[in-house]
């Protein structure tokens, strides 16, 4: 309520701030609306500082810093991805971010963004097959019915109308879990015993699988005319779903080149193999979907600017929410070139004042 | 006090709990066990998976990623330079910094590096000054009596007994600032009022001035034989501090060459021009200092290893100061491939409580 600004003071959005803001704002609402700032940033493409995101590799998996900019506000997401994590009980992935102020270099947001990047992710991907899937397309095989999954499904719900769902996976209780959670939604949903079961008749495949490995979740036989292929799993070197005859039947759109072309299904194909930037589709420069019987393949690995945009859109709920802390990240000395004397100052006002209990527990 | 692990939370140390933390151990107790775990991990140097930092540059100033790991643990920074944030009443750097776990990817520790960088880099310098400068030294001239400058004079006096300061700096206010805040701790301080009256007789200078330009702070004629040049501030492309002739009369000893060719001193040479990494001399694979005229030069630009070592080293102390709070950062649903449950079982757990008064503030 201070109307002096606190220099210190970096606003924190937790696991539970973020549950909660998604629910305040609705989760059709938050992904229509997600997606429409992912779009935004995607039309003015050119404007972004771009590079592939840094990683860190290990035998167990890889952390990743993902950079961007828009030279006014810059934001990164720092995201791990282990697949043993599971059997340990805890996530594959988990993530959170910052967006800063280019001006000042001052962070303006720390959140989390394990549940964030589920939902940019799903976000993306209906974005992108609002653009090159067939009109009218009501029905998705989801192969790999993991953590993303039902956010898959749900945007593909509020974006593009998609009601009808074929759900595949290698473990019937994870198919089980998913359809447990989108029931009451509106959703026909159909169990198969096997992929191919699971992409007949879907105008639409998700390939969501989680398996740190070249697999071939879609064969060549098993894709039809006029589908659009929305690919997720396929997201670091040597991790691919699709067999390759596929790729070389579709029309491939990816959001980075530099970072598809290492991380993505194109891994597969030659370096110089055409490619089409998903930001063009948006922007009208290039058409996405020219007919009915053409296929479609978003090779998706997730990249910066849809971080940025999903810490924009966050941000921009702050205010109406309220549903965030404020962390004591920044160093704020009364005098800027005076820090050290604010450690004295503190000396200072510990020594005044009778030493309280320890306040955290390892 | 559970013994049952909480996956969602990382301990988050902020400024207040670090200045807390440094007191409750002692500034030179922190600065020798720092510069200690420095070199630690210097001698471990070839463990370490490097690469220069990330950097997003701006007209206003640079925000940089910096990351490492040793292949258990996995650190990085965040900080930015802005010179002109001086003059809106900020920070000209800020920082903040994660330590992981290499094996899971989970954070184990978010912390300000505001404070911990003036910290790390202080014991940098006297780490490598111990290797460096002549035995026996006990003045130091420090040029640029900024926000480093007392961390500077407290670390060379806690690890090599540099007892005499020369102080200088353009603006006498930061100077008189500077002796002010460095009373009392057996110090002899003399104010210069110019470079050159500064250098006189000190057996190591300090250059740590903030001006985002190439700048002369010392011309070859002041540094005269037997001299440690312990050079700070040149720590970005266009930022140097010393005339050219006096890298050409030096022995140059550097953190990590790839990044301080583009950012340090020696920017203003060959790209082949000899250097020597500090850590070699370190682990005794390279003399430092070979005779008494030698003039020595440790072209400091920060390197993300010594990041590294002070997060980990705070991590250290965390369970015996208890200073650090809980962080909800990391979703961790009671099924890992149940993320979006978690978000069903939070909107449960909304329907049956009622709501609460929004908890920040922008």
């Amino acid at each position: 309520m201070t109307s002096i600004p606190k220099l210190n003071v970096v606003p924190f959005v937790s696991v539970d701030h973020m549950m909660k803001l998604v629910l305040k704002v609705g989760i059709d609402t938050f992904l229509r609306e997600l997606a429409d700032v992912i779009e935004e940033d995607f039309l003015r493409w050119e404007t972004f500082d771009k590079t592939p995101r840094v990683a860190s590799h290990s035998q167990e998996g890889v952390i990743e810093l993902m950079p961007t900019s828009d030279g006014t506000l810059y934001g990164f997401k720092y995201v791990n991805g282990h697949p043993k994590n599971t059997r340990e009980g805890r996530q594959t992935v988990t993530a959170f971010g910052v967006l800063s102020d280019v001006g000042n270099g001052y962070p303006m947001l720390l959140s989390e963004m394990t549940i964030l990047t589920a939902l940019r992710t799903a976000a993306t991907s209906a974005a992108a097959a609002r653009h090159l899937s067939r009109d009218g397309a009501r029905s998705m095989a989801i192969i790999g019915n993991g953590a993303q999954s039902e956010f898959q499904a749900r945007a593909f719900k509020a974006i593009l109308g998609v009601d009808q769902l074929r759900l595949y996976d290698i473990d019937p209780s994870a198919s089980q879990k998913c359809y447990a959670n989108l029931q009451g939604l509106g959703f026909s949903i159909t169990i198969c015993d096997s992929a191919e079961q699971a992409v007949e008749g879907a105008d639409i495949i998700t390939t969501v699988t989680a398996d740190k490995q070249y697999a071939t979740i879609l064969t060549d036989n098993m894709v039809g005319p006029g589908v659009h292929i929305n690919a997720i799993g396929g997201d670091c070197p040597g991790k691919t779903e699709l067999h390759r005859d596929i790729l070389l039947r579709s029309d491939i759109f990816v959001e980075y080149p530099p970072q598809t072309r290492v991380e993505g299904e194109i891994q597969q194909l030659d370096e110089d193999h055409p490619v089409i930037e998903l930001w063009q589709v948006m922007a009208g420069k290039v058409k996405g979907r020219k007919d009915e019987r053409q296929i479609t393949l978003f090779d998706s690995v997730g990249f910066a600017i849809e971080d940025f945009s999903a810490l924009r859109y966050v941000r921009s709920k702050l205010v109406e929410t309220g549903l965030f802390e404020e962390l004591d990240l920044l160093a704020d000395p009364d005098e800027p070139r005076d820090l050290y004397g604010m450690l004295l100052r503190c000396e200072a006002a510990m020594q005044a004042a009778p030493e309280k209990k320890p306040e955290g527990v390892l």
